[in-house]
């Protein structure tokens, strides 16, 4: 990739694409840190606040302010000269985001999702391809967003929390390396995974969210109000979530990568243990006092549904690994929404792998070639090119 | 049916099976009005008050004591003489009664489920096959409960409400007429219905019960203590009603049955009516403080689940119409309840109907007989014999 660093120079420039909880904490800490960003949103009304200020102010974790090069919702004008763009929105505005992003791409330049839920580098990277993106665009996801933090007033930003260690991951996985070197300028916290598929089959939010959701929807919808974790994952629920998280363990199993259960995932993040999910989950003192949305039709089901559980089923189908569970909260989840996330959401189509074998799927995602069984029905080579 | 009577003689003999809250009531109310009952529960515990009182005490809608020809948890004993048998008893459990039943019924016996839900008459048909039962024996199901009641203390029931219309069929339909006649000297209630698929598809417990509990499952575990339906039956739960009703009029409409929607049923039984399910439910008064059961697995999943949903699954399945909403629910129940109710409930084979065609299940509910496209796989002829 050297050779495309002169374009960027000695200065790294990120340009962070979302102006929300995520992007403004994420695009006030590197502005803070001395970094050159530019913050951009698709609606401008978001931005009027900030634009007025020139940055945000940072609280919590961080005091200070971030002062911003540009602040804009021109994509083009947000991605010029910037090395790196952090994608902070939601999972279901991914696609639409990186067909905008593609005719303003140049080769060298990084784009990271934080994070990609499941399949979203992989989407990035088909949208790429058939936009015709230059192949030295290198496309990247991390397993979780690095903050927990809240925009708590105009231009003002909170980040209560920053994660020890964010797996990321580059397709092809030949690139992480360059990806983890870039990031760990502004972001200490960035490692290595060993590919997409990886930080694809981490995703807890997938278990912990949609479920809960539906199985509380009628209290959401009455206003009862309640904490999302402690009153809205009882025994039952829980039981549900073990199904849907052996679902994925499963799948990952049959895709030969490794990932922590839910309740490893637990006991890791918060030192929580439990002879159950539900045990483990009511003992987390962390996730005392986060309310359950106060909407069915949340981010819990309209973005955790299409961009992570269809994506898993969808892997499920081409390794043969049946998740009913899943498919019974993506099916429900349709029905109380009235979207039909199977058609709307991260189908194999979209992450550019049908038709592939788990072989092919694996060539794919450490070298970025396509190859399929059936010969002839598309064919690259070459690293990286497309 | 005739050259069975006088084994039974003029006197019209009931044996009640079940003592709970529909049993007590029926069975209280049929020996109020002076005809011998017998009333049968499996666990003599149930029985012991009873006993003791040698009947039930009416209250409510009739106000009376009910004494009883017998009281007992000898099956053989209870059926003796019995011309009709009522079994009131929950769906989850009338196959083993089917079992327990068999070795004691005699020719000109009628049985009556009370209701029979989904399949129930076919399923109780298919066992009495298996287990060689007299063909003289017939089985029937009603298509609802006749009463509201519930038992208020030691030998109390009271009963607050009667249904206006209880439609009942027979397999083979051509003893629908016998099964009236003789319910209706009790009875007056009862109509007949034009067989068995449609007493089992007009079956609203099955849009009404299980969906509302699962997604208020944490509510329910947490022991908030709310209504059933007009606080746990929000908008989004609604929808997911409605697909499920979509698709059981779907299985009617292919099986050349008409049965009347959720929506219809709740303006003909209350005389609501709104724009959507979710507003014909909240604006009905007759469902005000119907509260939620207290724990999840209670007999709104473990008995309309395995007999009402798996059954309208199942013959969907038959005739090519797809219930994916229903699958789901079916889905969701097994997993919080670790039951697997696809594998429990009443499938094609318990119902006696797999491999049939469409053709094939009207000859079977019409004439009782088993023709399939497969021929020499089974063969039976000649009206009612097995």
């Amino acid at each position: 990739m050297s050779r495309y660093l002169s374009r960027f120079g000695r200065g790294l420039r990120f340009a962070v694409l979302g102006a929300g909880n995520g992007g403004q904490a994420l695009a006030g800490y590197l502005a803070w840190r001395g970094f050159p960003v530019r913050l951009y949103n698709r609606s401008a009304a978001r931005l009027e606040a900030i634009r007025e200020r020139g940055g945000v102010k940072l609280e919590g974790r961080f005091e200070g302010f971030g002062r911003f090069e540009a602040v804009t919702s021109d994509l083009g004008e947000a991605l010029r000269g910037a090395r790196v763009a952090l994608v902070v929105i939601p999972a279901s505005g991914h696609r639409a985001l990186a067909r905008a992003m593609a005719p303003h791409l140049a080769p060298g330049q990084v784009v990271v999702l934080n994070p990609g839920r499941t399949g979203g580098a992989l989407e990035f990277y088909q949208v790429f391809r058939e936009q015709e993106v230059h192949p030295g665009v290198t496309v990247a996801e991390a397993q979780t967003f690095i903050f927990a933090s809240r925009v708590v007033g105009p231009g003002r930003v909170r980040v209560f929390e920053i994660k020890h260690r964010v797996p990321v991951a580059a397709i092809p996985a030949g690139r992480t390396r360059t990806v983890v070197r870039l990031m760990r300028r502004g972001l200490s916290e960035f490692v290595p995974a060993a590919h997409v598929l990886e930080t694809s089959l981490a995703n807890i939010g997938a278990i912990f969210h949609p479920a809960p959701t539906l199985m509380n929807a009628a209290r959401i919808e009455t206003g009862a109000g309640f904490d999302h974790y402690h009153e809205g994952i009882s025994p039952a629920v829980a039981r549900v979530l073990e199904a849907m998280d052996a679902e994925r363990l499963a799948v990952a199993r049959a895709l030969g990568t490794r990932v922590v259960s839910a309740r490893e995932w637990l006991q890791a993040a918060y030192g929580v243990v439990g002879s159950d999910l539900y045990t483990a989950i009511a003992s987390c003192s962390a996730y005392s006092g986060i309310s359950a949305p106060d909407e069915v039709n949340n981010r819990y089901l309209s973005e955790d549904v299409p961009a992570s559980l269809v994506p898993i089923a969808a892997l499920g189908q081409l390794v043969g690994v049946a998740t009913p569970a899943i498919n019974a909260i993506v099916e429900l989840a349709s029905l109380a929404t009235g979207v039909d996330f199977f058609a709307a959401g991260r189908t194999l189509e979209r992450m550019g792998v049908a038709g592939m074998t788990v072989d092919g799927l694996w060539q794919y995602v450490l070298r970025g070639e396509k190859i399929f069984a059936a010969s002839g029905k598309e064919a690259y080579s070459g690293s990286g090119a497309w």
